[in-house]
Parts: structure tokens; C-alpha cells; sequence
């Protein structure tokens, strides 16, 4: 009888084209997917809480699949980990509810985008950061980020081209804050995201840091809903999705 | 006429197969040789403070060169950047004083070397760290370190093959140092360094860590002058050359 399982997975997504499978290019799902095929002897589709897109990592993406095994949740997690490319780690592997869609089932999800804003680039770590050689003022930044609190029409900062019924999310929680070593992380809740979403709100809240926008001028892009008018897009290796939240974790 | 100029080198030592110049093989002395020459339309020389192995990486190389140019010190940094790959990323570009030597000239150097002491791997980042699952009794590991300061006969901790006239070094500070994320880190200062010498040491002191090895059995190690009654040399992807010392930084 088919068994639902819940993975929590971390990956570097440095060297692949995304979350999603696809004919071209090496994929985390495809990874995952060829990775439980040799563990199950079965055709397994993992189904995840979302798409990252390529050069994205995720510190806890989450999917799902089932299958007819009877090999335990700790086993898989091991033989998965085993078998898998080091740059993809299943943190945790759980028994799920039947029904249980990492997708549908989703409340929200927390993204975090990191700005190494220093004099020079890092070569060490220079996978996880976008740098910004101009000093950002993150006061502005954070005054911006208090702008995009609550439920609005996220138009302006979604990318051409993506499937939804609507362009209306709810951020709960938006926060910009700066370390001694000038990173500078943008942490974002919301209970969906639009394609790009969280990048295009880097790359205002950059514009606004270099002085480019005033913080006061995001409600009127808001009001705007065109993408045209919002500072350009933050490049991908910035990005990485912290946390899919569902209801038993209590949101 | 020629001119002297000490750099500052950060890189990834991840795809390249260590500092030095060799026949097959990408190294980082080769490729900003390239760019050195692309620059200033000379066959440079590119001398560095000492050798990396391949996987290993740097915030602190130093290395000189002289030749034959008029650009400025501001200049070769943004020029050499330009060029060189972005693992590579030259920090300073200084004139030097006349008969500069970033290997002679060098009065010690600090190491530090990482290890992710968590129950899982990490995809983000694993390429900086080694991964240790036993939790590791830093406590132990900081008692082991304290027996290797002071100036010592470090043979036990010597790979086979190094060209050196003894084997006698100034460990002048070793520190243990474990973070609430489970990152452990080791930071080795001595006048010199033997070869995988630190690697040595943090495969030792992870011995002690796990409880393989009393840290009371260090001095004996010592005296011992045998590598082969040491524990096994910890993995080349989990050390950072830190700082390379010269006289004029007040040591």
C-alpha cells in the first residue's frame, strides 16, 4: 500500500537548473527523484512545496511523494543522503498524513536574500551572496521593508509570464538587518509568492539602500501594479528558501 | 626599470589544484600569472609566501612580483580583478620596498581550520568545512592544542616527501573555538609550517574531539617524532590560509 512521506531538503543550487525537471539540465527534483527510484525500484514523483529558480538554494524546501515501500523514514533519509550529490541534503524525512501536499498544504513560506555589501567581492562564499560595492544605507532599507507589510497587490514585483490567479499575498514579516561583516540579510514571510517575487523586493530595497528610490515611494509602486517601474531584479545566488511552513507547526 | 609589489590574495581553493605552478592542472599562481601578463605584456613571476594544496583556501595569501610597468598599484588590483575568475579576488595590491621576498620576508602565518560538528552534512557551505558527526568534546580538543604551543619538534605531524631543513617550529598561539551551530574552528599561528602540518593537527585534535586520543598523550606524539603514530590528516577542503605576518605588521 502506497505511504506518504514528507522530505525537508537543503541544497546549494549553484550547479543546477532549478527545482523543476525539465527535458535540458540538471534539476534538484530530477536528482532527488532518479536518487528514490534506485532506493524504492519505483517510479517516484516528488512533488515540492514550490519552484526554486536555477542558483537558488534552500536551507528547508519541502516536498513530498509516495510510494509502496516498507522501508522506514530513517532508512530512507540515510540511503537517500548516501546516494545523492553532497550539494543536496535530506534534513529530515517523516511519515505524512494521507492527503498530506507539500504544495496545497503550505501556509506560507520564509525566504531569506543575502547582500554581501563590501568594498571588494568574496571568493569564499561568493555562491551565497549578491555584492554591492556601494555602502547601502539599511535604515532606508528597513523603512522600505515596513512598506510591504501586510496584504497588497504584489503586481509590481512579479516576473512576466507566471501562472496565478491572482497577484494579491500577505507578507507577515519583513526584515532587513546588517551584520559587522557588512552581510546584509533580507528575511521575507508570506503565505505565497509570486515568480520572482522575493528577488524583484531585493532589488528595490538595494535601489532604495543606494539612495536610487526613496523608501516613501513604495506604496505608490504597490499602487503602480507595473513591473516596469520597480528597480531590476536581484540575481538568483542571493536567494534561499528557509522555511515551508505548514499548519502543524502552528501558522 | 622594475618595480616590486606585494599582494593580498583571498581565493576558493575548491577547483584548482593548490597554489604552485605544475604542468597539468588549473592552479592560482598560474592564473594570476595569466592575468599578470595579460596586464602588463610580461612574462611575470608570481612568488608566493608558500604553497597551498589543492581544495585549500585563502583569505591572506600574500605573494610578490617585480617587473617592469607604470601602472599603478590601484590599477593592477581592478585590472587583475577584472581579468581573473571570481574564486580569485586580489585584496591589496601594494608597492613593495626593494628586495620584498613573500616567502623569505614571512615571520609566521595563521591557519584556521573548520569542521561542521552536526548531525547532518550541509549542502550551503560544505565546501568550507569538514563535516564531523560525533559530537566532539571541544573542551578535550582545547587541552591537546595547549600541549602543541611553544616551540617544538614537529615531526610526528609532517607529511612524508618535504624539502626542509628541520623539523623544529614556533607554534606561537593555537586556539579551539566552537560556535552555538556547531562550527568548530582551529586557529594555528607559527613562524613556519610544515607540510599538512595543520591538517595534521586538526586530524589529531578531532581524535582527541571524539575521544580516541587523550590530550595527555600530545607530548608523547611530540616526542615520538613519528607520523605514523598520529592520527590521519584531516581533509583539505576544511583549511584557510588566514594572514601571512611580515615584520612591518609589528611581529
Amino acid at each position: 500500500m502506497d505511504r506518504t512521506f514528507k522530505l525537508v531538503i537543503e541544497y546549494d543550487g549553484t550547479d543546477y537548473c532549478g527545482w523543476q525537471r525539465q527535458p535540458n539540465g540538471r534539476t534538484i527534483q530530477q536528482t532527488i527523484e532518479d536518487a528514490l527510484a534506485r532506493m524504492t525500484r519505483q517510479a517516484v514523483v516528488l512533488t515540492g512545496s514550490g519552484r526554486t529558480d536555477a542558483g537558488v538554494h534552500a536551507l528547508g524546501q519541502v516536498a513530498h511523494f509516495s510510494c509502496d515501500t516498507t522501508i522506514a523514514p530513517e532508512a530512507l533519509q540515510k540511503g537517500l543522503n548516501s546516494l545523492l550529490p553532497d550539494d543536496i541534503v535530506i534534513r529530515a524525512c517523516q511519515p505524512a498524513p494521507i492527503g498530506f501536499h507539500a504544495r496545497f498544504d503550505a501556509h506560507g513560506k520564509t525566504y531569506r536574500y543575502t547582500i554581501r555589501n563590501t568594498p571588494l567581492p568574496a571568493a569564499i562564499g561568493r555562491q551565497y551572496a549578491w555584492w554591492i560595492r556601494s555602502l547601502l544605507d539599511t535604515a532606508a532599507m528597513t523603512a522600505a521593508a515596513a512598506h510591504l507589510v501586510g496584504r497588497h497587490d504584489f503586481k509590481s514585483f512579479e516576473a512576466a509570464g507566471s501562472p496565478r490567479a491572482h497577484t494579491i499575498r500577505h507578507i507577515s514579516h519583513a526584515e532587513v538587518r546588517c551584520d559587522t561583516q557588512g552581510i546584509v540579510t533580507i528575511d521575507v514571510t508570506a503565505d505565497g509568492f509570486l515568480r520572482h517575487m522575493v528577488r524583484n523586493i531585493a532589488g528595490t530595497l538595494a535601489a532604495v539602500g543606494r539612495g536610487k528610490l526613496p523608501s516613501e515611494q513604495i506604496p505608490a509602486l504597490l499602487d503602480a501594479r507595473d513591473r516596469t517601474l520597480a528597480p531590476p531584479t536581484a540575481p538568483a545566488h542571493g536567494l534561499c528558501l528557509i522555511k515551508v511552513l505548514y499548519s502543524e507547526e502552528g501558522k
